[in-house]
């Protein structure tokens, strides 16, 4: 339900921003990219009084979006909200292929078709909150399509850079919302370079990927709606696709926040960072023990939304998976690829290529012994199948002709 | 959230089938395409008991599938649900492009991608608790898609048979969920004619639109969401993007149900088919006052969903429409374009034709007078945008040349 209104009348609690490098204080409210040490910045809210304003019983109540959440999200009033209906997402267990204990978060639900309306409904909320006009970013696809949808809906403008070969279907559904996007020769990063360099002339707010500080707000939903629909309980293991790792750093400070105002205990899920053998900066940085992650050159994958080479939060990402006892792995395309037609075979749940990499990577965690089949274990699908390639199917028939009963039986 | 286990004590009350012809009763429980009179079945329940049984506070409390209103839907025992997760779908205003009085049911974000979901997820269900092995229909491509998912979910085999054009990501989903299916050069009908010849030498069960009990009864919880959604009441006007018609005759019934157990009162939304100028039997119908509806030639528009060139439904929808005050309209091609980017550009809002039929359906009805924009108009996005080809974006730039910032803005 699209009843936002509904939570209108809450209070807001953020008290200031904060260099996640240096804990640096940045007044709430201010337009702000990077840290002044261009560290990512993150929203601190006072917890003590959200602990008093809000229970468990009075979040029941509410509608189901994720605007249930208000006293823990930056957005001060309600009339901010730029909102395409972004209802709680459904948790699917995979009884027929992986079992009952693995459990699908299908993000694929979310306005745009993907988990990236989370972070951008939240950012472009802000950014109408703080009276900006104009945005640009860097995107593989599924953010610049929520980035305009948002952006447009709050009436304004929205201009997206994405690789040459991002997919037809999300430069098309930029377009149609409204974004103006161009195809830039190059990766990501070259995009974000254009961004970054179009600030001055252009005069947009750059909304990358952990270079403002209200899209990890928006993602950190994902854990409080987990956690809540799991009956305030935290699953044994989250497998999470980790391109810019927003979504595995939010959560993470969700669970903190959830802690602190009394709603869960100190147990945490394992943070399971899954990339790509193609592009596994997070993953080499991991087995080396290293605080931060190289850029990954030649990056590819069939699965384009972890195609991210540099991570500008990579300590972070590294952060919550040691801190968690989790781990970072990486997956082959083409298990990537046969998990997908697994358990769209046996559950006739489609995943994206990247849920279906937290899929590969569960079984490879499971015969690496890194995991048991008696964990809880949640896998994130982060984007709708359908806005993927998917292999063909090309049986014909021909109505003018008599069938073969036999033959059709036999496929 | 996926959480049907938590309506899993609540009672069965249906008391029989009936044919929605002569009013002939056929025993609960039985396995049956067709009454014996050739006409649509309907479900009926003991609505009295559900009055008592039911009441809109112990709603409220229950998850936000639509196996929330349990009490009015034919599945006898939970065990039985085949779920993907079914979750109410958003009621999103159209603030920007057509006004705030204008809201999108925006049904793209149920399983599958379609409001197909809705019935299927009933229908397949029913077959799991009826023991059947192995289901059959034709399709346009969405509901085929939902049939796979849901028929493979269950254990179930599913033969699907589809017009030689319909889109590859319909017959590419249904094949990767696990759906043998077929390319027929003939449209929906011919298709159909497969199905039915089928019956016995392959021994499956015909899911055809209407053809068998349950599809309107999962196409009803449509009607019960929306008047749940708007504080039980119900909208002025309803715009439905119509083919086989089973979510308006569904609807038309779930107003009904829910006058006898006493959620709504007589008022009733004027109830509106809208279908493409390339393929409208269900408006020449309407125009000349007729029962039934002759098969439309040479049908074809850019909404595939609506071509539909015969409804055995016909007298059904079009007695719905007429008592309910409603009327049947036509648009065509070039309309549902225009609205489609219309408001994809100024609400960020991604509608597929089909939806975007009923966009189009509401500005030519209040052109000529039909409605008012004071009413409170309901417009069924029937399925996800994402689904559907949408017109390229074509601007590039060449991250090693120096950036023509003036070129870029006056884009």
């Amino acid at each position: 339900m699209n009843q936002s209104n509904l939570t209108a009348d809450i209070a807001n609690f953020v008290t200031h921003l904060e260099c996640s490098k240096t804990g640096q204080e940045i007044p709430a409210g201010t337009v702000q990219n990077l840290s002044p040490d261009g560290a990512p910045i993150l929203v601190r809210y006072d917890l003590d009084r959200v602990k008093k304003a809000l229970t468990k019983e009075k979040l029941a109540a509410r509608p189901t979006d994720l605007w249930r959440y208000r006293e823990l999200l930056p957005v001060s009033a309600a009339s901010h909200i730029v909102s395409l209906g972004e209802d709680m997402t459904p948790l699917i267990p995979l009884d027929n292929s992986l079992g009952s204990n693995v459990i699908v978060k299908d993000e694929g639900r979310l306005p745009t078709g993907s988990f990236k309306a989370r972070g951008l409904v939240m950012a472009v909320s802000m950014a109408k909150e703080l009276g900006l006009k104009r945005l640009a970013m860097p995107t593989n696809g599924n953010a610049g399509a929520a980035m305009a949808a948002y952006a447009r809906r709050g009436g304004m403008e929205a201009y997206i850079f994405c690789p040459d070969d991002t997919p037809e279907v999300n430069v098309r559904e930029i377009a149609l919302q409204g974004g103006k996007v161009w195809r830039v020769n190059g990766l990501i990063n070259d995009c974000g370079k254009i961004v970054a360099d179009g600030e001055q002339p252009m005069g947009w707010f750059n909304l990358s990927t952990l270079k403002e500080p209200y899209r990890i707000e928006g993602k950190k939903t994902m854990g409080l709606e987990l956690v809540e629909q799991l009956g305030w309980d935290v699953p044994d293991v989250i497998f999470y696709p980790t391109g810019g790792g927003t979504g595995l750093i939010g959560m993470w400070k969700a669970f903190d926040e959830l802690e602190q105002i009394g709603f869960i205990g100190s147990k945490r899920p394992r943070m399971v960072a899954v990339q790509a053998t193609g592009c596994a900066p997070i993953v080499d940085a991991w087995e080396k023990g290293l605080d931060h992650a190289p850029l990954w050159e030649n990056a590819h994958t069939v699965a384009a939304g972890i195609r991210v080479p540099i991570a500008i939060g990579d300590y972070l990402i590294l952060e919550a998976v040691r801190d968690s006892g989790g781990f970072a792995i990486a997956v082959e395309d083409e298990a990537i690829i046969e998990a997908q037609i697994h358990i769209g075979n046996e559950d006739g749940l489609l995943l994206c290529p990247e849920g279906a990499a937290t899929a590969a990577a569960y079984s490879q965690a499971l015969e690496q012994g890194l995991i048991n089949t008696s964990d809880r274990a949640v896998l994130f699908n982060c984007g709708n199948g359908l806005k993927y390639p998917m292999p063909p199917a090309d049986a014909s028939i021909d109505r003018h002709q008599p069938i073969d009963w036999s033959a059709i039986a036999s496929v």
